[in-house]
Parts: C-alpha cells; sequence; structure tokens
C-alpha cells in the first residue's frame, strides 16, 4: 500500500497509524491499530471521528487487514461489525460498501487500491467544498461553527472548517466563534487546537452563548458539517446544531450545511427517517479524557444523551458540496430541495 | 440575632453559616461567615449564589457585623464593597439599600431587624411565587428549566424550580428536563441536587440538547429565573436563559420569567441598559469544582464568557411574581410590559 499523511490518520513503513483525538489539544500522540477491531474500539471511544475520517480509517483498516492475510470470510466479518461501529455514519457504510463490492471474487490487492482510492478522493472532496465555500465568505466576517469539522475530521483539510481555512488563505481577515460542543468538546478541544497551529483568530465558546452573539451581532455567518443528508436536505449532525439553526433563522443569519456529497443517503427521503444514537448517562454526568475526568452531577442522575440532532431543510440557507453550491432560495420546493435530481 | 434556617444559609448560636455551594451535589459542608469581606468572597467565588440569596446573605452578614461592633464608617464601607460583589444582581443592591437607610442614626439593632424581616420576606416572596405559578403547570407536563432557582439560589422554596416543587407537591405528575448550565454547571450539581432530595422526576441534559427536546414535543413549558427585571418585561438571566427563549418561541412552546417582584429595576427601562458582568477565561476553557478541576482548550484559548443574557419581553409568555402574573397575551402593548403600573 503507498504511503498516506493525514492530519490525524497515515500509513508508513506498512504501518496503520491513527492520532488519538481524546488526548488532544494537551497531547498528541500516535497509535498503531493492527486489527479492524482495533479501529471499532477506536471508532466507538471517538479516537478517531468525523464522519469522513471514519470512512476513510475504516476501508483503511480492512485494506491492511486484507494483505496481511485475512481469509474472505474472516474480511466479511471484520467489515460487517465496523459497518455496526457508528450508525448515524453514512460515510462509513459507503466506504465498506464499496470496498466489499467485488466485480470478481475476494481480492485485497483490488481493496488496497480502492481504499487508497477513498483516502484521496476525500482529500480532493475536501479542497472542492472548500474552495467552493470560501467564496459565502466576506472580509471582516465573524462565523461560528460547531464540533469539529476540520483536518481532524476527515482525510482532507475539512468540510466547514475547510471552507473557514480556505477563506483565511484567501487573505480575508475572519474572527472565528468556536461552540464547545458538549458533551464531548470537540469544539473546545480540537477546532480550537486547528485554529491555534493555522494561527487564524478564533473566540471559544460555551453552546449556550451562541445566541447572545447572534443577537450582538457579532456573528455574520454559520457553518457545520453533516454526518448525513436526506434527500430534501434535511441533515443529522452533532447535538446542538439544530438549535444554532432555528437561532440562525431567528437572526436571519444565512446558516449552511457542509459535507462532501458523498454524505447525501440517497435511501433517507427526510430527516424523520434518520435513527440517531444515544450515548451513557456519563458523557453528561461529567467530562472524561485525556485532560482528566470529572463527574459533577448526582451519579444516580439520568440522562438525555443523543450524539445527534437533525436539522430540517426549512432552516438552511445553502449546502456547500464537493461538487456544488445548492442555495435555498434560488432552488427550494415546498418539500425540500431533491438532492438527488 | 433570632435563628434562621434556610436550605443554604443559617444563623445559629449567634453564627452565620453558608453551605458552600461549590461543593455540591457529592459535600455538603457549611462554612461559617464571619465578616462581611468574606461574604464578599463567598458571593464573588459562588459559594452563595442566586440573586435573591446574594441578598438575603448580604443583608445577614452586615447585621452580624453591626452587631459585632462594627463602627458607622466600617458598615458603610463594607456595604459599599458587598454591593460591588455582584453587579448584574439587582437584589443584592436593593438589600443593601435598605438596611442603609436609615431614619434617625446608625442602629446595630434596627439593621438586625430589618435584616431578618429580609430573610422571611424571601421565604415568603418564594411561597407566594410558587402558588401563583403552579397553575400554570397541568398534569403530565415536561418542564424545562435553566441553572438553579430553588432553595438554594434563595432563603425559601426558590422562584422558577418553587413553581415546579408546587406542581409536584399538588399531586401533578410532571418530568423536569434540567439544562446543566454551562460553565458553572447550576443545573448540573445543584438543581439536580435539589431534585434528587424532593424525589421529582426528572432528567439532565446539556444545554444544545434543549432544542431537540423541544422538537420532539417532550416540552410543555419553559420556567427560568431572573437576576433583573427592566420595567417593559425584559430580563437578564444565566446565559443561555435568551437561546431558550428563542427556541421556546419557534417551537410555540410557553415560556415563563419568575421572580420575586423586588427583581424589577424601576431605574431600568428596557434590557438594553443591563450590564452584563463578563467572566474569567478559565471557566470556559475547562471547569472547576470539589469535583475535581480539568481544562481541555488550549491554555492559550480566548473565550468569550458573558454571565449572563438578556431575553427580550416579546419573547416572555408570561411573569410570574409573588404578588401577580402577568400575561403576555393579556397586557402586552407595543413597547412591553409597563411593569411598574
Amino acid at each position: 500500500m503507498t504511503e498516506l499523511e493525514g492530519l490525524s490518520i497515515r500509513y508508513k513503513n506498512h504501518k496503520l497509524s491513527i492520532l488519538n483525538q481524546k488526548n488532544l489539544p494537551h497531547i498528541e500522540d500516535w497509535e498503531e491499530i493492527s486489527h479492524p477491531y482495533e479501529m471499532i474500539v477506536a471508532i466507538q471511544e471517538l479516537k478517531v471521528r468525523g464522519a469522513p475520517l471514519i470512512g476513510v480509517a475504516a476501508a483503511l483498516s480492512l485494506a491492511q487487514y486484507a494483505i496481511q492475510g485475512a481469509s474472505r470470510e474472516e474480511f466479511l466479518l471484520a467489515a460487517e461489525k465496523l459497518r455496526a461501529a457508528r450508525p448515524t455514519a453514512v460515510n462509513l457504510m459507503q466506504a465498506i460498501d464499496r470496498i466489499c463490492t467485488w466485480e470478481n471474487d475476494y481480492c485485497p490487492e483490488t481493496i488496497v487500491s480502492k481504499s487508497v482510492q477513498i483516502f484521496f478522493e476525500d482529500v480532493s472532496l475536501c479542497e472542492n467544498i472548500a474552495k467552493n465555500g470560501e467564496g459565502l465568505i466576506s472580509d471582516g466576517d465573524g462565523i461560528l461553527t460547531h464540533c469539529n469539522t476540520g483536518g481532524l475530521a476527515t482525510a482532507g483539510v475539512g468540510t466547514a472548517l475547510g471552507v473557514i481555512k480556505e477563506a483565511h488563505k484567501s487573505g480575508k481577515k475572519i474572527h472565528v466563534y468556536v461552540d464547545e460542543t458538549r458533551p464531548l468538546l470537540q469544539g473546545g478541544r480540537l477546532t480550537t487546537w486547528e485554529l491555534e497551529k493555522l494561527k487564524i483568530p478564533y473566540t471559544l465558546i460555551c453552546d449556550s452563548m451562541a445566541p447572545i452573539l447572534m443577537a450582538s451581532g457579532k456573528i455574520q455567518k454559520i457553518f457545520v458539517g453533516a454526518d448525513r443528508i436526506a434527500v430534501n436536505g434535511d441533515f443529522a449532525n452533532k447535538v446542538g446544531t439544530y438549535g444554532l439553526a432555528v437561532t440562525a433563522h431567528y437572526h436571519k443569519i444565512p446558516f449552511f450545511c457542509v459535507a462532501p456529497h458523498t454524505t447525501i443517503d440517497f435511501d433517507c427521503m427526510t430527516g424523520q427517517e434518520i435513527v440517531i444514537e444515544e450515548r451513557r448517562d456519563a458523557e453528561v454526568q461529567g467530562v472524561s479524557g485525556a485532560f482528566g475526568h470529572v463527574v459533577w452531577a448526582p451519579h444516580t442522575s439520568k440522562t438525555f444523551n443523543p450524539a445527534f440532532d437533525v436539522t430540517p431543510f426549512s432552516l438552511v440557507s445553502g449546502w456547500v458540496f464537493d461538487n456544488r453550491v445548492h442555495l435555498r432560495s434560488e432552488i427550494i420546493g415546498e418539500r425540500g430541495l431533491c438532492l438527488q435530481l
């Protein structure tokens, strides 16, 4: 397999490694992944995260398994288990479908070449997304983003954060407001880390502070990623996205969904069909990571902890894809977009 | 001075003590306060918090200082410093104004009797608020609340949480959804603690999850407290309140502001005049308390950390006071309420 180098995944000297994102921003440690079952754990523990990156990581892990000599049956079993690691991430299903669809029989070399292709396609998707979205940002804009959608969520520069990076790179003076993104703090830990590396000016806020920032006139645009997009334009993304969309709508602030076109699930007509993963009480009762572990709520407290929420197309100003930008004002029908056409 | 017993403040055997709210819910420890300057620190460190309780606590602390033999000058200096401990809390100013307004000259006995009166007035205000608001809750309601507005925020049963407790006490089956209330987690630590004590069913959520709960139909009413209410009905409350109000408005969910009438600032005509206290970066970069101390954001990250936000009257369904309930639908004018009339 050719050598690959992303911000948080790499294949070097026949070894597949991931940057353990649970340890950022304070510790940057790379972990070798030697078996797809280790990748499943890494995905479930959010060491590897971000819908596009999960697809790339799963594919590379299966490719490595194939060249290590896994039998057809072992390979298919691992693929099936990997597919279930993160139920909301459509890219994961698609990546696995691609490398498990064979013209002839099981062939490790073909699987390797397809998985490398998936990696480079993601890099290229990110570049195209960034170029397509950058034009939506004006000099002087305050931009709000949620969760992490950068080089830590993809094999390339990212999706929503990729657009923001591209605007900065092009010389526009922008200021980024970063939602910390409870409960797992991807904004506070990861987006801040990426912005510091790139020296892009930013301000970290708690999620509940975004509305008053919008009211104060400091936010001109909002860019968020997507984990799954329905054919009508509804989309699932990190919990908190829906509230931002409602609040942006109230304040008439443009709100953009940014993702590779591979995030569209053509079997999913509206957001109502999207099943939302619910996670453990402990994530809401406190925080845990390489930075430490604290519990501030009563140990007996019950919680509601959906990993994602669904934003309806009616609250979205536009969808930035790698192959085009759909503005709702241009093409919306009563039933939403029909992204298939 | 007569003996006094609240959920989080007491005067017993000539000693004034506070329940250190920073240590809840895991540790319940009472701290003796022997000087107003200790009370200032306790207020600033949020060991004592909640607008009504701060007023009561400041008054009792000054009364104790007076009977300990403070001179008129020492007393007035301490009162002036206490007044500045929490700039947004109008109850604090009012309590201090009351015990510093003398018909004749400085008289410790009068100050004691006034401060005891302030304590019992708050208990009584809470009872009246609870009875006034309880009728707004129906059997089977899911109720969202923010921050802590219970017996830990007042000398009595609380404001918004007092209304909720009263509905439970009256036999209505209700379920409470508790916003954790970043950055200082008063919901996750304190409201949960009070609800556990009273065995009222509740679910703890991260602040960003409230919107999707509203969309799912699980929330029938929202009750929040207030730190300062302008004459037109705009009000300042814990940051995150404004976002809830916007989201409730979008989902047509009744949203109530609950406070003693003493929270109205008749020198403040609209919310635009309310100065918002901004707090330290460290509160947003991580969490800190008796439960532990962790920092998950880069140490160099800049933050925006307003303690409060302002909700305009147009988003409020009603104001529940001790002396009456104002419903916006009944009495609203174009310029909002005129709470003075």
